[in-house]
């Protein structure tokens, strides 16, 4: 597969990281790379590794120390590179676990994790079957739920309550928030728009939301 | 090219409205259509519009009434999808100016035009020759020049001046600022990393640098 040195030299140092972890190496033709890669341009190497572990809802408000639960649940985004953005930008600002919904929702894929850029390893994810009903279960454990939504009363830059256990929810690419999700939040938040576009990626926008709890958490600390 | 009754519809809607603004409509060929549209899958129009005006540098210093220039500067980001995204998320933040430099940079294409959502209809833009030049030329005017850069000594939530005009530069996907640039800048922000991972998306650190200032200018105002 090597097409030259450096590559030669990379495809080595992986072999050597693996062979000193413990994991088990083995060469392969090119035809069986090709076939078990799912990608159009396979890079030499493939990972095999076991699922990832699914957590259970109320696992994730279980944390170590003194951190304070950060949930990400997301309502029904169908793209995975939004996914995979989304999940990145939030282990990048201190999010300590991820709730998808079973149905109308795009899961963990090979895409999603490549997009994710390592994130899906560090962060813990439940699938629920129904979102507001798992909303309505994190508040009765008070966590508090802001939905992130353009018809929020509040920007997200005057949030209240930020230090307590919280959950941000994001909405879908076309409609965002559902009604029934809407609904079960505590507070809703809309991002403001001062130019005249009328919305911003879903990724970005939940980065930005993602990272002003992160602000508003590490200036109180 | 119409493949039900909504697509014959959306395709009618869009015609009536270029018609009622005085923009001439022509019916071509399906395999004309395909030729011009420089997309896999084109959805039946096509607009043909006049070359986006390009301002001068000094240009981007003036605006109207009270408003305070807030730049954005792009150091070499090379693939489209990023940089129409960065556009879209710094027209939504209130960004007043494109600073995008000649060489070893991606401009504005048609697969930039379309992640931007509409931003390069609003957002002035010049093209300089030498990114370096061009910030001293700004700081000669009183522009305060803030770097994105993970090597910066103040967290981009620290920030000191952002109620003057200001110009934000932010680097390339893989190796962030050149040295020149980052010589060139008053002051260099990083972006917190709360969680494993070693990097941001540079859209996605674009517009939260965008956004932070877009709040602490209306946050104060």
């Amino acid at each position: 597969m090597a097409a030259d040195q450096d590559d030669v030299e990379l495809l080595q140092d992986i072999v050597d990281l693996a062979l000193s972890e413990g994991v088990n190496v083995r060469e392969v033709s090119r035809k069986r790379l090709f076939a078990d890669a799912h990608t159009e341009a396979p890079q030499g190497v493939i990972a095999m590794a076991a699922p990832l572990p699914e957590a259970d809802l109320d696992d994730l408000l279980v944390l170590d120390g003194d951190e304070v639960p950060f949930l990400i649940a997301l309502d029904g985004v169908t793209d995975p590179g939004n996914l995979g953005a989304l999940l990145r930008s939030a282990e990048c600002a201190g999010a300590t676990g991820v709730i998808l919904p079973r149905h109308r929702a795009t899961h963990v894929t090979p895409t999603v994790t490549k997009a994710a850029a390592g994130a899906v390893e560090y962060l813990p994810m439940t699938i629920v079957g129904g979102l507001p009903s798992a909303l309505l279960r994190l508040r009765d454990q008070g966590v508090h739920v802001i939905g992130l939504d353009s018809t929020g009363g509040r920007s997200l830059f005057e949030l209240t309550a930020v230090d307590v256990p919280l959950c941000l929810v994001l909405g879908a690419e076309d409609h965002g928030l559902s009604r029934l999700v809407r609904q079960r939040c505590d507070e809703l938040a809309r991002i403001p728009l001062l130019g005249h576009l009328a919305s911003l990626n879903v990724s970005v926008a939940g980065a930005l939301a993602c990272y002003e709890v992160a602000r508003r958490r590490t200036s109180r600390g």
